[in-house]
């Protein structure tokens, strides 16, 4: 290989190289705003079609839509990992511990991809598992602060917040169309069941390992079908 | 026209109409299947696959989703209202309102078609429609008689009950195959923050139409792809 025919190589190496980060940019931003608007089950065809692409493209840069919901929401985990961080600074335990669960709730109702993927376990995209268990981690000191404070009934589990954020996903899905502020009734009435002290028993937690079962999946309708549309 | 050939006409037409009803049979049966696995947006294609007919026979059949909804679900929807009655009979008003709750979100937990019906409002689905509208009077009487026991918060308002169904659809959706139960602990959790007194203040409800509005969705991902899959 001489000189010159390197040089030449490196050039349309990186000419290839910035198309491809363009394209790539392009899916993310295009799935972005259908992941939004549709949820995590959107199809792979519809972010293509939405960022005027063709399938083959999509796949070559997202052979999976683990990768691509990865690459989409990685900012929105950062942002969910860090409101913990704020809500540990609130010097009153309950406070912080109630404002946290309603940050998470308004991060979903923005984005109703978003609200899937708190109640999505990825496990091949680690950098974001590791932002979820950071999350889980302060929550985990959040509820300590708040029942040593009495303000947080004994039993609560960890657990709680996961059916939250799954019930809340379900509402916002429903109604975030034509009544966009009604999860706040509903996360609201949830927060106070949730102060001590409780009114009544409740049903034991579901098994920790059973709910991590339930959150692998890889859309949130289940589905295994071939993605033939578009 | 001869009586015979009268005959023979009649004769032929019986049975293409006892072929038509059993095949009209056989797709109820595999739709009510595919949608308490899968959930309402599963799509006419896998149940026409799941039926062992072509997707031709099934629209010639059905349509319309709503339609074929509205077939699969006469009878759950039928079980729903009646409970109200149930629940109107009980003498402790706390608990017929309590009790209709966790009936209606059982309801939902046993079949996750089931679950996205009863947050989905299907205007051409006239008879389907009666019923739910009953089902509502009940729920009006039942809250009304537990208010006035002092038992139920005065800030509720019927919607709750909407914003509830559409939580626990979102909660049987995710942990129904490894966590079954987990639902349980979540409507309990809900129900008690509607005890009285009330713990705190709560935003205003959704406006009523504007629930309606929401409600007024084909299948619950909201997709308006055509179906063409299988």
């Amino acid at each position: 290989m001489t000189p010159g025919s390197q040089h030449n190589d490196d050039t349309s190496t990186q000419r290839l190289r910035s198309d491809a980060e363009r394209n790539r940019g392009r899916i993310i931003a295009a799935a972005r705003k259908v992941f939004a608007r549709d949820g995590l089950n959107a199809s792979m065809a519809s972010v293509a079609r939405e960022t005027g692409v063709g399938i083959a493209t999509m796949f070559r840069h997202f052979p999976t839509k683990e990768e691509l919901v990865a690459a989409v929401f990685a900012d929105r985990m950062d942002a969910y990992a860090d409101a913990v961080a704020t809500a540990l600074a609130d010097p009153d335990p309950w406070n912080g511990f109630a404002g946290y669960i309603e940050t998470a709730c308004a991060m979903q109702a923005a984005d109703y991809g978003f609200a899937d993927v708190l109640t999505t376990t990825f496990p091949s995209a680690e950098a974001m598992e590791g932002r979820r268990n950071e999350a889980l981690e302060g929550m985990l000191q959040l509820s300590a602060r708040a029942k040593a404070a009495g303000r947080l009934r004994e039993d609560f589990d960890s657990t709680d917040i996961a059916l939250l954020l799954m019930a809340n996903a379900g509402v916002v899905n429903v109604t975030g169309g034509a009544a966009p502020d009604a999860w706040r009734r509903f996360v609201a009435l949830f927060i106070q069941s949730l102060e001590a002290p409780a009114r009544g028993p409740l049903p034991a937690p579901p098994d920790h390992d059973a709910l991590h079962q339930a959150m692998l999946r890889t859309s949130p309708d289940g589905t295994t079908e071939p993605d033939t549309t578009g």
